[in-house]
């Protein structure tokens, strides 16, 4: 039965049972985690051959003649290009196969626009005053800490099924010159598991931009990463849509492998179009000789193509798929029939997102808090920290064991069944 | 004899002489390189059992527990801290172990001044108009171009056998206080190979200056990089001597293993006071979640202490000796008669620095060229390509073998006596 169906004295019932079975966890002095999109060590443990792939000499030499070890190729070497290549559907040569990190370049492409400005204007950002971007929102914190530290004004966008709500984008970007940016992550949105329908990407792809220096940030940091065999989603590649559109230069596209082998030493690329290439390397060649060679290497002789990529991931889905589950059923069965919360069964990406009632999120993270289970911050999936509904909680389920996570989301419930009955009894 | 001493005819029938050898040398059809301070293959060979130290999952484990495989640790794992600790003796709560790439913190480090400013003023340096850098000359081209890059005024300083003209730098961040920073490689300079003295490091960490956001860029390369075991030379560590002088926020220090390890996949290193540490990581937590930890682990596994560095650099000294004899033997012989040039016998470094006669440094490098032999750039040592006297070249002798580095200092002599003459000539 539905909560906001029952009675003042049947909610008030409800909420001391609710309590009783709060005290009962949080008197078990828990230490759970479900607050970070990390991977499991079973998962990290899937690519731990790769490590030994290159020990010789002789494994370090590419057939060009290069030697890994050394000095040189910025732009990173022609396997693991070919390899990013066909993960994100971009030509070779619109790549730069980079560290570590995706977040770090995606910091740099922003960075470089202050300091240089981008294609075809050239004008640094810095020095045309006031920055603004647009950041769809529930959305990755990371994004939005980038414009926050930068001094970029952050525009929140609501997400809708198909993606960011494309009628205020185009809206605001046509009226908007200061708007030089949009943050998105198109496949398995972080944290709604949303994928951009083709009428969305194709909209960003075409729209009209006031800023001539107007770019997408295309964070399609889940390019691979599906859950389910038969439910995979598709995204249109935006780069191909904008460059039919006459706007080529508008995509900054980002992908990494730090969730297919290491997150912590995996390597990253930016694709855009060959203006921006240019534009990126130019800055790039003052800023390093080269990113990591023999870590390129590593991956590119562990994957041999794409379908090693594929293959492998498959084998994440089925340590991951366990996890979603023991998160989902216990939502449907201990959520679903009391009407005070929604939320996604993604069919790809690192989250679940759950809606709780207005003005609860806050609430559910300080009592989980107290009963010893760490969700994400509340409200960190939105720009500035600040859910405008206060009602988004990103939950995380790759990291603990599945017991663990079963005794965490039991605690969580019970919290957002606590939190909605605080609400409704003092309406 | 001296070139200088000769009559109008003797010089005429040596240009002669020497330019019938240069023809010969030229119809060889050579392909030599001098250019970069690259390792040989037999160098990158010394570290190559470092790949294999790393394989199973246990190995990848730190005592404290952290997977170094996974996210985390911003500012690097405490063995590899301890490692640069002893390197560059500063404590370990001062460093931020980094990337494959020390250019790029440099860089970076540059770039957050530019947006962020720095302690104690934090007015970005991209809003107090001109900003200068002083740069001692011959110096490091790649970070001339890290100014030129970003829009920051150079300023040539001189060098001396103890170091930079420092009754010129005195005087000039006294006075003026748009110059923020300074380019140093303290120890066996690139390219002249010299190491500061005391009182240049005294004087750098007691200066007083116009800007109380001055920076000293200090890009210790070349740390532990002896040629020969009794003619080492020691720096004094400018950190605490700007400490006991009451600017312990003066410095930015650098190093990596870059020519330690593998050129291309070292780790590196960024060492500062407290309050510079925390600015660093308060920007640096936005641009990444970590550098590659694993790397790290390679050299922490591989170089249990700072006496296993010391030994190791013996062995890559041993490949290095014999190079730098075969172009310093050749320079005695070839050019000590004739008084038309003069040039460095670092203790250690990368370079040798060729000073040829006022004027004749891009004829020399012209000359090489047309005979297949590549020298950096007339030029590049100096900040904007201008070598205010037309003399210096840099000698890279560490990456061609011995035999192609006779081949190629054999080319070089006679265009350095070929350029000495048609001067002499045409005076």
């Amino acid at each position: 039965m539905k909560y906001s169906q029952l009675s003042l004295p049947a909610l008030e019932k409800e909420l001391e049972l609710q309590t009783i079975k709060y005290n009962e966890y949080k008197a078990k002095g828990l230490n759970l985690d479900m607050s970070r999109g990390k991977p499991a060590a079973d998962q990290l443990a899937l690519t731990q051959d790769m490590l030994g792939v290159i020990s010789k000499p002789e494994d370090c030499i590419l057939e060009s003649g290069l030697d890994c070890r050394n000095y040189g190729l910025l732009d990173g070497i022609p396997s693991a290009k070919q390899l990013f290549s066909d993960i994100l559907d971009m030509p070779c040569k619109n790549l730069i196969v980079c560290g570590n990190s995706s977040l770090n370049i995606m910091y740099d492409t922003v960075a470089r626009a202050m300091l240089y400005g981008t294609y075809p204007t050239m004008i640094p950002w810095v020095r045309q005053g006031t920055v603004r971007f647009l950041c769809p929102s529930p959305g990755y914190d990371r994004h939005f800490a980038i414009c926050q530290s930068l001094g970029i004004e952050m525009i929140t966008i609501p997400m809708t099924k198909t993606g960011p709500d494309m009628d205020m984008i185009e809206r605001l970007v046509k009226e908007d010159p200061t708007i030089k940016g949009i943050w998105c992550v198109p496949k398995y949105s972080n944290p709604d598991g949303i994928t951009y329908s083709d009428e969305t990407v194709v909209r960003l792809a075409r729209m009209e931009c006031a800023a001539p220096d107007f770019r997408i940030f295309w964070d399609n940091a889940y390019a691979v990463h599906d859950l389910y065999e038969d439910r995979a989603d598709e995204l249109l590649n935006i780069y191909f849509e904008a460059k039919a559109a006459g706007n080529k230069d508008r995509v900054f596209m980002f992908t990494s492998t730090s969730k297919i082998s290491f997150p912590g030493s995996g390597i990253s690329v930016i694709a855009a179009s060959t203006n921006n290439i240019k534009q990126i390397k130019s800055v790039m060649t003052v800023q390093t000789i080269g990113y990591d060679k023999l870590n390129m290497l590593r991956h590119a002789r562990y994957f041999q193509d794409v379908e090693d990529v594929r293959e492998h991931m498959l084998r994440h889905a089925a340590i991951l798929r366990p996890k979603f589950r023991a998160v989902l059923d216990a939502f449907d069965k201990e959520l679903g029939p009391y009407g005070i919360a929604d939320w996604t069964d993604p069919n790809g990406g690192y989250f679940i997102s759950l809606n709780v009632m207005d003005g609860c999120a806050k609430r559910v993270y300080e009592l989980c808090k107290e009963a010893g289970v760490t969700l994400t911050t509340a409200g960190a999936t939105f720009p500035y920290g600040r859910d405008p509904h206060d009602k988004n909680l990103r939950i995380a389920p790759s990291y603990p064991p599945v017991a663990e996570l079963e005794a965490a989301v039991k605690v969580l419930v019970v919290c957002v069944k606590i939190a909605a009955l605080e609400k409704l009894i003092n309406q």
